[in-house]
């Protein structure tokens, strides 16, 4: 079994937690060092024994680290390799969780020293509660989780990365970092900006003379969910995975006009075939 | 206690089937007779012992009834009054659990003959699933039931009904029917509308070459969920209440519009501040 004897893991958040609770459970970890911009998360996350050390600097943080995990937001990635990059130790592992790849992975890959091994991941869970303070060894268990090595990508790391994960619960899928952020547009990413979009139109009604959203049933509390995620971290992703979320963003325009068109016109017949399309489709979901 | 001698369930599908079981439970019912348009779903609901009784006709099913209830789908409304509308006892009480109140309450009203009480009612209750098979009483515990009195509303029909939905488990709110309009067309009709939409787009993606939709986590789930509902249902209800929705949309459009441009001019700052407004108004719903 893999095990790492020093973890470093840089942005103690929900995901960095729950994956620093998973190698504790599991025994892959000896000691488990946190870093990271808030001190006062750090110090959180040592008095709930989710890591054992706090790193002073990130630089300081990585160094005789065998395993670096980023778990920052995706916009902190660049800055945080430029700066930690030249103290990782040779023969070491890097490894993100981040919600974005393809453009990214590259940038990453140009920026690290020879003989660091950079294995890109992305575990799909979450929830729209954040912060170390929801982390749970539990997070991973039965969800997937994407490794999207490229041709740079050292096999021997991309096993114990996909080790690390499978001992965590999940169950991981190696894909191309671009098919990745396209996938990702178009399930997550695209989504989330409408849920978020939904809320700021429902939000904007509010005229204090009738409070709309105390109306509100349980379609829309499902709906609006992801809405309550971190504007940081998606703001973030939005930006970094622009091009293909743009597009999606596009697609869902047209779909959302045609409905409209449908229900302007009144055309009942053509109304009742594209919502049994998507009917048909949710259902077969679960 | 309010109690109804014959009750008479015009669509004994989740809403109604769920209300008919209330009834029983309650003791608030003696004889429940089922009528609609499938004899396949009724003699199921009899099965279940959800109705006592299948009506040959709804004609022939209201006859002697001391409450009428609605419950088939909104766009069918206008059409069951006018065939049963001659055969309401004098002094009954007809009540209906449409999603759509405004317009549709006062053609209703306008086709109704003198001495039958009529009492617009929405239950906020209902699932993606649907269908008799799925009603249960416990469905309104704890929900907000919407009543829509007009001025020509009889008061002693309206506490009855008020009582009916009290004695289910329901909040009974009593609102202006044109503001309920305007409060579910924003809150629910457009949601789900929005939903609908964002099915179509992402089945549409899918070439067979890459299955993205087995990609989608807890939040696509989410959000997507009420895209499974009846799209008999909400072709009616979008048909219905077109004025409002078609409204909603545009807004929801605008604001959709607002997070792609500040994705496509990059402008993380405007993005991030949208973003937020959306998160903490979630954020304090529940």
């Amino acid at each position: 079994m893999v095990h790492f004897n020093n973890v470093t893991i840089i942005g103690v958040g929900l995901i960095g937690g729950s994956l620093a609770k998973s190698l504790k459970t599991t025994g892959l970890a000896g000691t488990i060092m946190g870093a990271g911009r808030s001190r006062e998360t750090l110090e959180l996350a040592q008095r709930m024994g989710v890591i054992d050390r706090i790193g002073q600097s990130s630089m300081g943080a990585v160094e005789g680290a065998d395993l670096v995990i980023l778990a920052s937001p995706v916009g902190t990635f660049e800055t945080a390799i430029r700066e930690v990059g030249p103290h990782l130790k040779k023969g070491s592992i890097l490894t993100d969780v981040g919600s974005v790849k393809g453009k990214l992975v590259r940038k990453i890959e140009s920026l690290l020293p020879a003989g660091v091994h950079y294995v890109p991941g992305h575990p799909i869970a979450g929830k729209e509660k954040f912060g170390v303070s929801e982390a749970s060894e539990t997070l991973f268990r039965g969800a997937k989780c994407i490794l999207t090595p490229t041709q740079k990508t050292d096999r021997q790391a991309l096993d114990a990365v996909k080790e690390m994960w499978k001992a965590a619960g999940a169950n991981v899928i190696v894909m191309d970092p671009d098919v990745h952020d396209k996938v990702f547009a178009a399930v997550s990413h695209m989504p989330h900006v409408a849920a978020f979009a939904m809320m700021c139109a429902v939000a904007e009604l509010n005229t204090g003379t009738e409070d709309y959203i105390s109306f509100s049933g349980a379609g829309f509390r499902d709906f609006t969910r992801i809405a309550a995620s971190s504007p940081e971290i998606w703001r973030d992703i939005c930006l970094m995975n622009s091009e293909n979320i743009v597009q999606m963003i596009e697609r869902y325009q047209f779909s959302l006009n045609r409905l409209k068109t449908d229900i302007l016109e009144g055309d009942g017949k053509r109304l009742e075939d594209h919502l049994t399309m998507a009917s048909n489709v949710r259902r077969g979901l679960e």
